[in-house]
This record gives structure tokens, sequence and C-alpha cells, in this order.
């Protein structure tokens, strides 16, 4: 389907499902997919960080996005992911999510190598000079290890380079002034800024954000649907107690022992454990060489669950 | 041919010569390699970060791997780089270059994700339960962004799961505790240690290390050759003459207008000036979304080759 | 004056005029507290970050905190920074502050050392049980390099250790994190959260936050306090528009030359010219060793003024 | 006494030893003074991290410094720290510990505020006209949070305003830069150029450096010299062996329980604890907040020493 412009609401980074032996699984893939849609989503990111992108094989990829988009089958827009350390190999990604239908790439700053925020630049317009569809900037630090800045955006945004921005940084003062500057700048229209955050969707949207982006939809779409609705409506009130709600909820990411493994392993491991403890997957495997949660961990998702009335 | 264990002496990684229109221009990348050999290095290791692996597509990194294997043919060991973000795609570029007949492989941490050292150390017995060939950590923080601890590096040692560590994070005492902890440990046998520092050779093989593999030394091959040969013969004194004429060459990698483009660029940017200055490759090229150094940068690279006796 | 619990509303930290030869201008300073006063706010922070507290000897911040309490006389409270290293040098402040009639110490974790989260608490309880007055967390990871734990403050704010929290971290999800902790646990009243945080105050205060402390309210106290009571009355709209103003004039702390000079001097140096132009304070002198702005830098910050309606 | 320009040799800097009620325990330290002088030191470093000057009150400092410099009595030069944020900070502690007799001042970069290389610089002429002693330049990143430049130094060096460096910042490259520059340039004489590491002073002293500042020296301080004079006498065999002894020894650094204390009070506790068990001071007692060692982690130093043939 064509892009909205600019695209807006609950935009799921989709978890994918893995087999006990770590294929992709695709029945879960899809069904996962069903849930979202039935939750009331506004478009789907598949191949995202909380996809486990960056441990999945090209060809695990391709087998990604070519389900989902064959699945949705133009319901709603499919966003993916092109995640890769540099320009050339970004681009590889580009051409085969776009062959295989997606309607956007979303694509972060060069990582791994010292990067100059003028070969940032650079980088996404090769990247929108070679593809079809519209292109999101991805601004993930904790990843990445460097910061898009508003302005580089915005001038990016003008030039038609970017069509959005799914901003995980965390850094709340950058993402205002985005969303100001797009909104008071003449030559911008139709981009959408996003907040990759799932703890500040009602503050994202209060500033005057499109949407958002986060992890924690695959668990509960319905929540942040709510918490979309709410804040339109402008009922602030009932938006926050949502949006607390959902908070509480995130604490499942803590419950991998940070003596034992990685902030990747519990998150992603967290969220997983919950989709099949939901009985939307039908294994909570996540990818080498993340160690998996402990009975015990997975009993703890169980409790955020139950607190938060999803189980 | 088979890896010697330990490997030791001179392993520059090999720089990958683009025609201008970024594409790999084999024809340099031999001619580069003949360089070296006939500079007298020990070993070559193609798809490093001075290769700028992580800008160069998988087709890419296949054309050099066969090429360079090809055209050595057996006369000194070829390791390869396997870079990327986690365990499932570092075993596809594992199978390639193996399949391509690199003699060892060269794998990071993971990167891009939120690791555990655990994790980091199953990453590592997962590839080499899966490798035909030697696997050798490569510990570069300021790409990885974390850290191999020594007592790691020489628990993986003891396990036969790593050959070898080439250590480019500057931390001169860890390097020190693993060198020291090789020799200490009666389970480890053939582990080689190799500084990746263009700037304290002489003080690595003081502490006992097996080699080097400074990027540098695809400007100078017979330079490191000379330092690692006194070294040997125990002459410091010589040795840290030429170390230091080493470290004054090593000045061309902050050519570049920092203000401009990224450290990536300027020292990249500055090896392959001069090796185009030497006649050695057709073309300067760097791969995208990097800056190209400006005719006068340009000139201060040959500076420093005059200043080297290389010019 | 006894300190309201919670503190509330906007509490700007001071900043401290100097003369140009870098002594503390006690009657600019009396000046602009008169200016903060009358603008309506609910307290004065002095010896902060903003107050150039790192720069200030200990004579000249005994000076500071005497003559603003005794020119304020209990007209509001007034709180001051106990800003050093480690416990017993913040110790030695708290003895002078609290002995000058401040109504509460404001001190940040250790830092320069290697400190665990155990001893940022432990630091705290020592600072609490030889202090007679209230004592605020301040957590500012730009200067002290470590973050306070949303679940480790709670801990010290139940235990009766501190009495707020000011939170320049820019982390949303921690400060909102505190204020649904302060106000789920049964055993923490008048626990005070304030954002430092310029940016976000109306998302601060929509989460439930107590107050601001700005740095850019001593520029223009009035539009803090306006947004403070926009907020208060539910006036969301209002209040973005009024905190989109405030946003605008911020711009003015990047007015300084990057290259030429460091963030603080930029920041505090375009604040203190602001103060001089609106003619405040006699003289916009920083102290050593910033970069003084240099002219078209000052006439900058004049035009960010005239663009907020302040000139 | 005069300052040797440049100072050479070896340095430690002093701890600090504690009654059980945090006071300075002058006896003790003057055992420990007399402990490294006996040792052959060439000189003392008074107020230095390991000294545990960020824990020191400004009385107890001075308590130090005059009960140190009395004691010496002009047998060997004594150096004193003036640690603190900025630079009118700095001033007053710099006044004190020249009016108490310190033949040299060792001052790091301003920390907690965001500075500007132009500005540190700005701040070592600042406190150089101030000061009627030799100043040094203290680089310590992992305390500073900013590390100082190889070309900031020189240019200081040549001005007159830096008389030395104490480098603990383990960039061994950009330390070598320093020592070949000294060297190089024809308008620096009696530059000092001083290791801060523990790990790698046969390496430094081969490269040219001056000497050394190992905190590990107030355990074993004959083994610091013996290194020193093997290093300069060209044993570089018998200087690795016993460098590698000292490595050993260091490891009881980390011989306190990461997941309960910080990295200082690890280190400092076991080089406290090591200073008891041999005798040399009365009390093993750390400043505040930091945790003290357990028992059995007591125990671990006792093993260190036993293994280094210190007991």
């Amino acid at each position: 389907m064509p892009m909205p412009a600019p695209l807006t609401g609950v935009v799921p980074p989709v978890c994918t499902p893995l087999t006990p032996d770590r294929e992709v699984d695709v029945p879960s893939l899809l069904r996962l997919v069903d849930h979202l849609v039935g939750g009331g989503v506004d478009g789907l990111f598949v191949l995202g960080s909380s996809s486990e992108a960056a441990y999945l094989t090209d060809r695990q990829r391709r087998l990604v996005v070519e389900s989902v988009v064959g699945h949705v089958s133009g319901r709603l827009p499919v966003l993916a992911g092109a995640i890769d350390m540099t320009t050339p190999r970004v681009l590889d990604h580009v051409r085969y999510v776009t062959e295989a239908g997606a309607d956007a790439v979303v694509a972060t700053a060069p990582f791994y190598t010292r990067t100059h925020p003028a070969e940032i630049a650079r980088h996404y317009r090769l990247i929108a000079s070679r593809c079809s569809v519209p292109v999101f900037a991805y601004d993930l630090p904790v990843a990445v290890h460097s910061k898009l800045g508003a302005e580089s955006v915005l001038e990016l945004a003008a030039e038609g380079v970017l069509a959005g921005l799914k901003d995980s940084s965390g850094d709340e003062g950058g993402f205002r002034a985005v969303v100001t500057g797009v909104r008071a700048h003449p030559g911008i229209t139709g981009f959408s800024v996003l907040t990759g955050s799932e703890l500040v969707v009602d503050s994202a949207l209060a500033m005057g954000a499109d949407g958002a982006v986060p992890g924690l939809a695959n668990v509960d779409p319905h929540g942040y649907v709510r918490l979309y609705r709410l804040c339109r409506e402008g009922d602030w009130e009932r938006a926050r107690a949502e949006q607390e709600r959902l908070c509480s909820l995130f604490g499942m990411v803590r419950v991998g022992d940070a003596g034992r493994m990685g902030g990747s392993s519990s998150a992603l491991g967290a969220f997983k454990a919950a989709l099949h403890l939901r009985g939307i997957i039908t294994s909570p495997t996540t990818a080498d060489p993340q160690i998996p949660l402990s009975p015990e961990e997975t009993e703890g998702v169980g409790k955020f669950l139950a607190g938060a009335g999803l189980l």
C-alpha cells in the first residue's frame, strides 16, 4: 500500500519468532502479525532492533519481510529495517526488502566506523537516491554510538531525503526540536516523527509527535492503541493512567539477571516469553549468542503480564 | 597453507583498493599483495577494519578473499575477517571465506547489541565449533564498544576455541596480561598474541608478543619487517629508532580535517593516498559514505612519505 | 523559612554575577534575586551548576549563600548546592551553607572517583545523618558521569534520607519511574521531584512532577512561572505554546562557537549575556578558565531575547 | 629542595593512612614516607588520586602536605596535588601547598564542567602564572573525562607553563608522542615525562620516559626502584621479569567484589590492606563513602603479597 504521509499511530517493531533450532518460525510470525493487526495498530516495522535484525542472517531477513508483506497484503503499511554498518551494505538490504514489497525502509547511521555528521547526511542522501520507497531514519545511539542532530534531520527532511524519524535516543529535548521544527518549516510536508520509547508516548504525542514504535506493543498492542487514541482525544488524565500501566508492564525487560546476560537478552527474551505465555508464538527462543531466561525469570515475566491484566 | 602455531611476525591488514566507481580494483589489490609479500611480511589479513570490510558488500568481500587467496597460492597464510554484528551473521561470512580458502578467520565480539561477557564467550565457542580453520579474536573497542577481558581470552585459548588475538584496544596492561598468561598457562600452546597498534610494536614484542598487524604496514611493510627483526635480535636501540620513524609516518592518519570528515575517512584515506602516491594502487578512492581527502590533504600525505624516506 | 514538603513550582538555579576581575558582584546578585522573586518563582537554588559553583572558591560560595539568604530573609526557601567530589568534602560545604541559613542542601553523587551505587547510597545516608536541613539529590550524569537509579532514589526517599530530587539526567523514563514510584509508595511523603530540564517542563508536570529547576528561568522567570501555572490548570495547549517559546529561547546556549569554547562557556555565557542585555547584572563576566562570548555571539543572544519578546 | 629538571626515577603517589575514625594518621603517614625513602624512591607525590585526595577535606590535605614536607626536610622533592574542579579552586590549593613547602604542584584539567582544549590550556597558563613552583599536568581521563592531547602538552612545555606530565591515560601512543616530542623540540628543556602506569613502566622507560608514578610503589617501592635501575642499565630481560612480578602483585586491585564496591574502593583498599599487612600503617581504613574490604578480600591481598615475596 502507499505509505500515508505522514505515517501516524502505533507501528510496532515486530518480534521475529524462532523455532528451538533458531530458524524463523513463520506460522508464529504470522500469528503475531494477526495479533498486532487485530489490536488495531497502524503499521508494522519488521527487521528492527526488537525484531532481532542484528541476529538474523540475510536469508532469514528476506524470509521475514516476504512472509509479512505477503500476509498483510496491503492492509496496512510495512516498514522494513535495512540495518547494516555502512551505505553499500545498507543498499543491499534496501534492494531485497523493496523487492519483497516493503512500503518504506528504516536505516540507522553507519556504525562500527568513525563517522562524521556530514558523512551521516551523505549516507542518507545516497540511500534515498537509490531507494524506490520512503526512507526513515532510525536514531538509536545505544546501538549506533552516535546521535542524529535535530538540525541534520530537519535539513534532510526539507530536501525530501527522509520521510520520517524513529527516535529511540531518549533525548526528549532533541525529539521536541524535530517535532516543532517539522511543524515550523514551510518546506517540510508529510514528515513523520515517531518515538521509539515505550515510556513517554503520551509526552511525545502531547509535544506533537505523529506516533510511536514501541517494542512492548508486541506484547500489548491494544494498550498502545488505546493510549494513542486517548492522547488524540486530549484525554490526558486517562492517557497518563494507561501509559503508567504500560510503564509497569515494561519492567519485564529487566527480568533477566544482569550478572548473567546482556540487556538485549533480557529485553528481547522477556518480550518473547510474554508472547509465548500469551499463546501467540510457539517458542520463546532468542537468537545466538543470547542467553535464554531461566524458568524463574520467565515466571517473573508472567507476573508482569498478570499485573497488567494480560494473563 | 597450514597456519603456523603460533603465527608470528608482521601480518598487515590489507587495504582494499577501489576503482573510482567503488568496485574492488583487483589488479591494484594484487599489486598491493605483491608489495607486501615483497616487503617480507609473514602473513596477510584481508577484510579487516583497514580493509574497509565494514564498507564492502558481501559480493565484494568474497571477491577480495578469493582474489588474494588465489594469488598468494599458499606462499604465506591468509587470515580473513568475518566482521558482522552477531554469531549467525558472522557464521555466514565464516562459511564463504573458508570456502574461498582462508587459512584462519578473525572475528570481533558482537556489536550493535548489548552483550554480556558470557555471551561474547558463547559467541566465540559457537563460531569455533562451526569453523574448519583457526579462529582469532579481534579486540577493537573503538568500533565494537566492548573490551575483551584478558581472563576470558585466556580461558578461550585454553579451551582451544581461539588460536590467537589481534589486540587493537590500546590497553597495554590488558595486552600484557594475555602475553604473560599465555606463557604461564600449561594448557595453552601455539596461541598467537598480535598487537594491532602501529605505535608500540617494539613495546609489544619486548613484552613477548608474537607479532603485529599494523595498518600502516600497507604503506611501509619494509619498515615493520625491519622493526620486527631488530626486536627479535634484541637490538632495542635501533628498534626504537625504526619505531619512531614509523610513528612519525603514522601522523598521516590525522591529515584529514576533523571538522569535515570522520576518523575512518582520514586514516583510510591517508593510507590509500600514500599507496597511490607510491604507485602501488591506481586510485585512492574510499568507500561510501566516506569523504575523500582534498588535494591539499593528499599533499600532506606526500610530505609524511617524504619525511619517512618513502618518496 | 521551613521548606514546604514537597517543594513545588519554579526554583531557578541562580546565576552568580561576577565583576570583570571575577569577584562575586553582590549588588548584581541581589538584583537578580529580586528579578526572580518578582517573576513569581517558588524558591531559589544557589550554588548549582548554572551558578558556576564548580568555578567558585569556598570564600565566594559562602559570600553567595550568605548574601542571598540574608536578602531573601525567609520570603521563599533557599536551597544551596554542596558540590564537591566525595562525602567528607561535601560535608564541609553542608556545614557552612547551613550555618549561613540555607533551607536545604543539594548534592550530587561522588565524582572523579569510581563509585558503586551502594557507595552512592552510603554517601547520601552519611550526608543526611550530619545535616540539619533536608537533602536533595542532584542527578547530573553529564558532569558526574554516573546516573542515580530510580530504585535507589525511592529507597532513600522512603528512608527519609532524601527530601527531593533535581533530575537533570535527560532520562525521561527514569524520571517517570521516580514520579510514579513516589506516588505509589505508602512510606514516602513530602518528597519533591523536580526536573532540571528547560525543554520538557510541561511533560514533566504532566507526568506528575512537583516542579522545575531550569537554568533559563534566570533569563525569563515569568515564562516558567506562566508555564507552571498553565500546566497546573490543565491548559495543556497553551502550556505547550509557552514551552515552545522557551525552547526557542533556550537555543541561546549554543550561540558560542563549539570550535573555540566548551559547552559550559557557551551556555553560562549566554545566560549571563542575556541578563546583562536585560539590564539585570552589571557584567556578563564568566569564571576562569571559561572563554567569553565574542561581540557577535553576544549579539546572537540579543536576537534570541528579541525573538522571545524579552528585549 | 629545588626540583631536578627533569625529575626522573620513581615518584610514588603516597597513600594517606587514616585512623579508624577517618582522620589523617600522621605517624603512619611518616612511617610510610620512611618506607618509601628507604626503598630508594626519587621523589614523593602527595595528594594524588592514590592518596585519596578526592576524599580529603582541605584541612586534612593541609595536614598531609605539611607533615610530609616537614618530615622529608629537603631530602627529596615533594610534589603535591591540587585536585579540584576548575582554575579558581585549584589556585586555592596551589596557595596552601606551596606555602607548606611543596616543591611542585600537580593539576588535572578541569572536571565536572564541559571544557574545551583551549580552555584546558588556559587553565594551565593561569595556574602557572600564579604559582611559584613548577607545575605538572596530570592526565587521568578515567577521573577527569577528558584527555590531554600530546600537541597541547608540548605547546605548554615549550612555553614554560608545564614542567612535566604524569600520564595515567593508558594511551601509550599519545604518551610516546610526548616523549619523542620533548626530545625533538629545541625549545623544551628539563621537562619530565612520567608514566602513571603500574604495568608498563619498562615500556615507558624504553621509549625514553623519565620516570614513573605507580600507586603500587607504596606497597613495593624496592621493586619499582629495582625495575627503574634495570631499565636504565639496559638489562631489558631482567627488567621484564621484575615488571611481570609487579604486574602479578598489581592483581590485588581487583580483590574487592565489583558487585559490592567501586573500583576506587577495591584498589585503594588493597593498597592500604597491603601496607597494613606489611606492618607499615596502623589501620587499613579508607575514606567515606568507600566500602571496606571484607576479611576474605583482605586475605586475598595477603596472598598477592606472599606471591610476590613480600610477606
